[in-house]
């Protein structure tokens, strides 16, 4: 039975990390769950440890000292993003999506759990090494994204709404030009959402002029946040000269009026992922 | 080495099936990944059922026939429901969230992607046998709690918002009147966004006078939608004659104006959960 115990722990382990990316969790915690002694978790939790890092499903991270523990992060691997993105390329190259005015139908993707998840992974995955406080967003096609890159490092959601709701107190507006409409619009934040002096990602489906993140930006600063990444599902390839400079963007699209043989849409495969 | 080789491939198969709740799998598929005997990876799948459904963390369903195979949901159980419940109850139980009109601030709760999954697991729990095949909300807050009530089944999320946009195409826009406001206001969904004679959940983060989740009905005809069930964060108990019938809260708010050293949101802990 002993080896049948053992298998047990390593699947209640697994199952209690997966559900909890990002979390601190002792031997402590373990140990009180199993009634094991600490040696026991700690040969577990580096079995679990090796097994993820070397078949690329994971990491987890010790954290050392007394107030120590094991967090782990459900980072993709390389090889993995790049043929997700590629089949994402292809469900996107469909004139069927296009709407009149020229604009791309995306909602069925951005709201498939299994596909918001995978791109939220992909997001935290690239900005791994900036450890933000909050993962910021636009309502309303941003939230699923940016929920799920909240999920890896389980940190709060901040939506960023189109004007000031009672239900959530005094808030900070500020208005942008946005490049779709060539239009003033308001932004609002409410005060509670955040606190001041963090760090943030900033997440959302889509940039064209940049404006819009452009907004997002001059609301960061006004909550002193410091912002360590932008990342968008799409992006135009049209205006080149975009608002904002840095910023990764998962696919790129051309214009319409070309040969309708040729994809338009581009997955972005240059991921410079960190170590 | 062949215990290990089969602790490791438990790790693996319970990281897949923890990654990809509602997705069926075949067995073909865990024996292409593993090259092991069809036998080996139904003994593993075995073990990982008996175990994870033995210490109540889910529920590995057979699906028997040439198209089988598994499908893992992540069920709650009752016991840690209630106590997830009770201890929500306690965060909500403060005056602190009150805002200026009466109105509650919960969107640290929501935005909170441990909160917004369990959340979401929770109602999904509660209409395990509904089988859906879409979530329902209506923009904003309610995103999270149905993206991650739709991610348990696989079902795609449809949001319901207050104008419609031109990046969405043909929208199917109706009016209703807000209890909140008193107001005549639209709601407006893509044709697209869902199939006619679909079953659906609707998912929302608040109801006063069921006004909203009363439009969500109305729009659901539209699309010859069944509603399998209604479920929601929060609900007032005034008024108590509310325009939708049967739906589950899991939290009910008392008025604020008695005794401050009362709660005044209790937990709903009338699960009546179906085998």
């Amino acid at each position: 039975m002993n080896k049948l115990r053992r298998a047990e722990r390593l699947l209640i382990i697994s199952k209690i990390l997966f559900d909890n990316p990002g979390k601190l969790f002792t031997l402590n915690y373990f140990e009180n769950i199993f009634k094991v002694v600490k040696s026991t978790i700690s040969e577990d939790i580096t079995f679990v440890k090796e097994t993820l890092e070397r078949e690329q499903k994971g990491e987890i991270v010790t954290i050392a000292g007394a107030a120590g523990g094991i967090k782990y992060y459900p980072w993709i691997e390389e090889g993995a993003i790049i043929q997700y993105l590629d089949q994402v390329a292809v469900l996107l190259n469909d004139y069927d999506r296009i709407m009149p005015g020229g604009f791309l139908y995306t909602s069925d993707i951005i709201f498939d759990p299994y596909h918001s998840q995978m791109l939220g992974r992909i997001f935290a995955t690239k900005y791994k090494a900036a450890n933000p406080d909050y993962i910021v967003t636009v309502e309303t096609k941003g939230i699923p994204l940016a929920l799920m890159t909240a999920q890896v490092f389980r940190v709060p959601l901040v939506i960023i709404r189109d004007h000031s709701r009672v239900t959530e107190g005094t808030s900070v507006n500020i208005n942008y030009v946005s490049g779709s409409t060539n239009r003033i619009q308001t932004m609002s934040l409410p005060r509670r959402a955040m606190k001041e002096n963090s760090s943030v990602l900033i997440i959302d489906d889509f940039m064209r002029g940049g404006g819009t993140i452009g907004g997002c930006l001059d609301l960061m600063k006004e909550f002193k946040a410091e912002v360590k990444g932008i990342g968008v599902l799409l992006s135009t390839i049209e205006p080149e000269r975009k608002l904002v400079k840095e910023y990764y963007s998962l696919f790129e699209m051309e214009t319409f009026s070309h040969n309708p043989e040729n994809p338009f849409i581009k997955p972005n495969l240059q991921l410079e992922l960190k170590k």
